[in-house]
């Protein structure tokens, strides 16, 4: 088993945090590549944001896809998630779909851990993308700005196990998403101390792909989910322009 | 990994489908318990005979959950899962849940074939009390009796691949469920001659139940998914007496 | 006419408390009969609890329904009601959905008021299943465990009325009901001292019961209401396995 | 007790047909005022005739309810109903929602069977009015126009029994309403015709009117259906104006 | 251009306030008439009210409608809007409609800032009559009462601008609506001292009236927005009888 | 006043189309700035091509926005619409956005007549997005392949008609927008055959856009619409990065 993990942040240093967490996740004879956007924002928390990050995360998919079994948006609120998925052969999921779609199956109420204030309506709108605001308890975040993105663990871990605890309290919620791939590796951590089931986004979506890549199902060819079809195309990368099927224009 | 499979139908010729099928999709190592309801109908298609599949369903939990990592409720409608779920310290999925939120990670709409007209209003419920309603293209059926519900695969083979097409081209599915566990296996059979992807719901619930023994979340103390309060109960069987923690009536 | 209640908790001193209700409820010349499970738990208040009580009252109304001109499951929540629906031929109601459809013809945002913290999801997955949550506006709970069911509306009086406040103040409810039968009675005892219509299940349920059956609406033979179709069946009490016209396994 | 059941169209044969099936489905002792509406259309059909028969109704509402017990807006779609709930001290219903809220507890999906195409979308918007559009299973009618308001239930007798038979097989309806005050009678005379429970607006309003004037609940004080604010008014009748509690405008 | 404002209230004052902040927003040449109910109440608050305000404002449209290019229901609310655009050959535009419909272009949660406690549910029906409840924040209003309605936005600037915060802080609010005609004007008064868009209705409407002008839509001859059929009447003014097409009853 | 109009396809001949109806419906003073994007598809019918189109959007408009009032996202489906309107100080506005809002007040049930049948989905979500989706009648579309998506209106004029009396007749489409760019004008040309108004994107794009400017609202510095924060980026455009606010990583 391959899996293709796109962090659509150009932050290396967050692509570390979601390898870390994404190599425990991953069953023993996984092999994972991880990508890092080749533009972008440093973290993204908006519509604007994560319209950039979309399309990098495209072009590293197209660019690196062959050879692996599936692949991970491996940020938070899935930028170019159904995108991607139309687009390639083999299984694509993200980190709220897959986390959101594992909590379902842990509880009812289903409450979400956010990094920042400003990141809550991208958040939202993703849940309501997917259909599951009906099962959202409420999203809960801190609201300060965060000194450095790759010890927010360590900085924020107090703060965020209080927030938790307020989903629980005031939200009603049954089961709790630690979200963002800053905080991988954080629901493990704090598991203990939370009296509800909790999961994050990186360990929900390797083995949500993992899952998927053994089902084993037909890439979609005919529905709104078959590839793209072909069309005159320009100012696309080879792969990008090759994967969907397009012949340039003259 | 140890799982426990409950058929909630009496018919042991559907717990030996759904044996194979499960076999089929579970990891190298995991170990499978069936147990087959010892109360109810043949096969469960009505709110009426749902509830009494849900009672039988949660004896045989209760009596052979120990030693299990998670438990699968085997009949596509999950009668019984949200009280399971509650009940035992372990993960428990259905096969309608799990089919849905893996389905859910491979298109937009997804259609659902069943094997009844009568058993369509009971989907629909069980898809709109996991808040998945806006995600359904529509339930398609047989309509005709089943002659033999253990054939089930080779007598309507080519009404289900024919149904299959409707819920793509009419219905505008992007990815189906074959459901019910009588049906275990067609998924796969018929995979290659459907132009989207076809999961089915053994499948899906077995390698789910993996998933989520392996991702290890705590049992809910707090919230709606903690374990029924102590109180007094009355004719419940031992375990199940135990299992929710209740004392007899005097 | 005759009315047919059943308990579906094993309480006989709630079983009371509901009859007593009852009669203050029903027409001049109606006979009530009331029955309690004979088995479950004291007070319902889980989904794993209500699966049980579900099967208990099934196996009552089984039992006792002939001669009987509607009947009432006589539990908040309503365990069982759809399944007793399909199988029997008179009209069922519940104390939540009678209560719901009464409370919408007095306003338009209805307001519950609850035993305890833990039965409030119970309580909003029943209103969402009959597709009254846009009319909901809370569920609001005595936050303490109860001393004895028997006497909570002495105990608790001032604590209710205080619920009923904030519910018109704070969510806004222009009708309110008083939910569970140990409740059965505070409606009326309170009616003067709150702002809004208050209605509460056990009467609701005993005048809507009388006014279906005066309707005389047909038993239906069609759609997904209609009995439950003859299907093998096996560990059901002779008048259950009758009921919904089933044959024995051999 | 005492029912004052007002027609917001101005047909006197309509009035006679609503007065003849509410004696039918009236309690022994209850005595009945039909009012007819002083200014209108002959049947409303449409939005812009629904405003106008409120009005003629919230007048006959203001002029007769002195001395009755309860009160009925007897046109399907419920003319002026919330705003006489607001304004009257004594419970009022509506032939639409007091035939739904019954409906409710005879089925699941609720189908509708109307007098003529044009009154469909009035229809479908008084019921997602009420919230209860996830129970509408569809809304079927007669196409062509009506030679006779009057004799509607003799001349079509046949095509309103096909449309309840189509809204069973086709759409899904588990339970069906004869809308409209004109056939007022219909559901009886062909509910031993029908496969699933029929009921009318007129049987319903007139006895869960009676139902809510025995439960006996309290005028609301507080939330939105108390008595609309005293203010300057003007051109309103004596009736109109003292009911709502205005002064003048000098 | 020429536009037919009329003010569903009898308050001569806020119809000055409406026409002064309405030749403010109008284009150049556009001309205004101004008509103020003949009968109702001073202030609109509930659906009593507001039942007897949407018969004035039909008779006002029908008789002054002729020689206009659209028309404007100016009260928040929208008395009557939908049955004057079946009835009207022009388009007919709400104060509530139209600052929805341009409020949801500027941002994504809507917040309403309204002028008493009382008239937030009548305008939360409103709301969700357009299909628009997902999309707003939520409702937020003065909490006492008025000593002058033509001199609230003096009497209460400093009140409505902290509401306006409030919503944007704790309901989540990307863009504000200042509702109701006496507040006409506050919008922009207020504009810069909040952080988010803010619309109010009066300079909406007419703008949106002038567009649809524009754009010169056909009246509907089919769907449920024709003209009402012909049919017998009594009781209405000429113009409205004309209007809408009847005959005299004999 | 002047606009800046921006074409997500490559197609010039769509741009031209684009810009000769928008002339007709721009007001006399306003000035077009017309942009074709530089890179991405010929017509955009999937979410992999929007996805494209939204990333070459935001470049066109961050390059060419200083010095206009507000800005139109020019392809249906609206490609990066709210990423713009959180980035650009003026108001941005989409086809589908402002046709939707236009023909709401219009008409109750919108219909939607497309180009293709595979950009179905596409346009379906968007509407969702909007939370429009009760609105909408339904989507219907040309179903073969084009020739020449540049003279569409010629080559299927009378399919598209035909579509349009469907959509009234069969899906209760009370007002109708006819969708895609390319279909620009047809709105205009066939209005006086479809017997409901029709608008078209491209109109009611452009004079929403100079609406919006009049009403002159403040851009959002609160709320999730305000610009996005600083932070660190890599690889954007300098006046896409200078927009957001951001400094190069470095």
């Amino acid at each position: 088993m391959k899996l293709l993990i796109v962090n659509p942040n150009i932050s290396h240093s967050v692509t570390e945090l979601i390898e870390a967490e994404a190599r425990r996740a991953a069953s023993p004879g996984t092999q994972l590549t991880l990508r890092t956007a080749a533009l972008g924002v440093a973290y993204i928390e908006t519509r604007a944001e994560a319209a950039i990050g979309a399309y990098a995360t495209l072009n590293e998919l197209a660019d690196h896809f062959p050879g692996h079994d599936a692949a991970v948006v491996a940020a938070f609120g899935d930028p170019g998630l159904e995108a991607a998925r139309e687009m390639l052969p083999i299984p694509v999921v993200g980190l709220t779909e897959s986390a959101l779609m594992s909590a379902a199956m842990l509880g009812g109420k289903i409450g979400i851990v956010a990094i920042s204030r400003r990141i809550r309506a991208w958040y939202a709108e993703t849940v309501d993308r997917y259909g599951m605001t009906s099962r959202l308890a409420g999203i809960r975040c801190l609201d300060e700005p965060l000194a450095n993105i790759g010890s927010v663990q360590q900085d924020k871990g107090e703060q965020l196990v209080a927030l938790c605890e307020a989903a629980i309290r005031d939200d009603g919620a049954d089961v709790l998403i630690i979200a963002g791939a800053p905080l991988a590796g954080l629901a493990r951590s704090v598991a203990q101390r939370i009296p509800v089931p909790v999961v994050d986004g990186v360990s929900c979506a390797v083995q949500q792909a993992e899952l998927l890549a053994r089902l084993g199902p037909a890439k979609a060819t005919a529905g709104s989910y078959a590839a793209p079809p072909v069309k005159g195309a320009m100012g696309l990368s080879p792969a990008l322009r090759q994967l969907i099927g397009r012949e340039d224009v003259a």
